[in-house]
């Protein structure tokens, strides 16, 4: 059952909407690698690297995430296993890359990271990546776009109270287009995917917006294999 | 990069479904590979086996289901990997799985392999299967439930042209639930996912039933990563 020549690895795709547009506006970021070997040294790439025998796919995904950003995830779910014949610039070694995608709550995302050869970059600004990880960049993108539209996603980008300003924020983040307000709040506020927490933002304006919550009495989410709902994982 | 203690594999769920209900009703079934030799010697497993090292991800999957049932899929997608660390019987193995599910032409799947080792098994009484095998379809039936709902996929169950009350019938047979004729007509149609061919089922009835054939100006199919509309594939 071995496969002597084919090595498995595992990198995760991570994104955080982080307060950098104009007016403070969201966008989106992911944290990359800076490669410093060949092939393809200089230039970045997903953080990942092989399985460890010992070590569960899931793991290893958490694992580099938290090697790469000292983070933990707010969601983390397998995206692809990508196992192409010629995406590996060697070809003595063929590698098949079991892809993870995961979210940040942007307040922790802002922490910069000590090692020089990490750095967050801006989706819509990113350079061509090292490898196939261009392409890999584009499909998790893809994926987060849909599965905004009918999961409880958008959740893992914020901490555990938010607006609904703050929730649209996130969607214009990730879907890269203007939302209308009035839509987005009767839309939301119809799914029965938020609660009102009863509370305020708290600040200096003459009516700070409520605080609302995800109702996690409602299944919005996929299930993964393992039979559980994938939200909030630790 | 190697991974020696990690071995590779590749495995496919492959359903059809076939007209061996009451009334000549559509049932869900499943090709499976007796086990002859340990562990789980006797147990019926996913077909499948190592990835060669000069073989694609999907090609594996496609040439075990060829090996399986002597047929080509209608549809063919990446389901899971999984990659736990007690999957394996064997202590000292551990086995990473790049999961496909496939579906079958229910015409073609009607044949019967030679090989006394290969079954078609009725979704509905699975015995326990070989390994974390009886979960792993047990999560293929959930996404492919899932998918029907969105996507053309009931389209790869069928030949080219088909009656709606063919296509109703798959639904029926993979939703697990009969639906109401009427109702699934008026969506089928107002949904534009089918075209009437103008031409009609030949056969003995006074009034004979259209022949519907699936839109393919409509993407209604997932993206896999490298950009395909997952939909006839060869």
């Amino acid at each position: 059952m071995t496969t002597p020549n084919v090595a498995l690895a595992v990198s995760t795709v991570i994104f955080a909407a982080r307060n950098t547009g104009p007016d403070g506006r969201k966008e989106l970021w992911l944290p990359l690698v800076r490669r410093i070997r060949d092939p393809f040294r200089g230039l970045w790439a997903l953080p990942g690297g092989p399985l460890k025998p010992d070590e569960d796919l899931e793991d290893s995904a958490a694992r580099s995430l938290h090697l790469t950003t000292g983070l933990q995830p707010g969601y983390l779910e397998q995206l692809y296993a990508f196992g192409g014949l010629t995406r590996s610039a060697n070809a003595d070694e063929r590698v098949v890359s079991i892809v993870y995608w995961a979210s940040l709550c942007a307040d922790q995302a802002s922490e910069l990271h000590p090692d020089l050869n990490v750095a967050w970059l801006r989706v819509d600004e990113l350079p061509p990546l090292a490898f196939d990880h261009s392409g890999i960049v584009d499909y998790a993108l893809y994926r987060l776009r849909n599965k905004i539209t009918y999961s409880r996603v958008a959740h893992s980008f914020l901490g555990e109270t938010f607006t609904l300003a703050e929730l649209r924020d996130v969607h214009e983040a990730i879907l890269g287009t203007p939302l209308d307000p009035a839509n987005f709040r009767r839309q939301v506020l119809a799914s029965g995917a938020v609660l009102d927490t009863g509370t305020r933002l708290e600040g200096t304006r003459h009516r700070p917006p409520r605080l609302y919550r995800y109702n996690t009495d409602l299944d919005l989410a996929d299930r993964d294999p393992a039979g559980r709902t994938t939200q909030e994982q630790t």
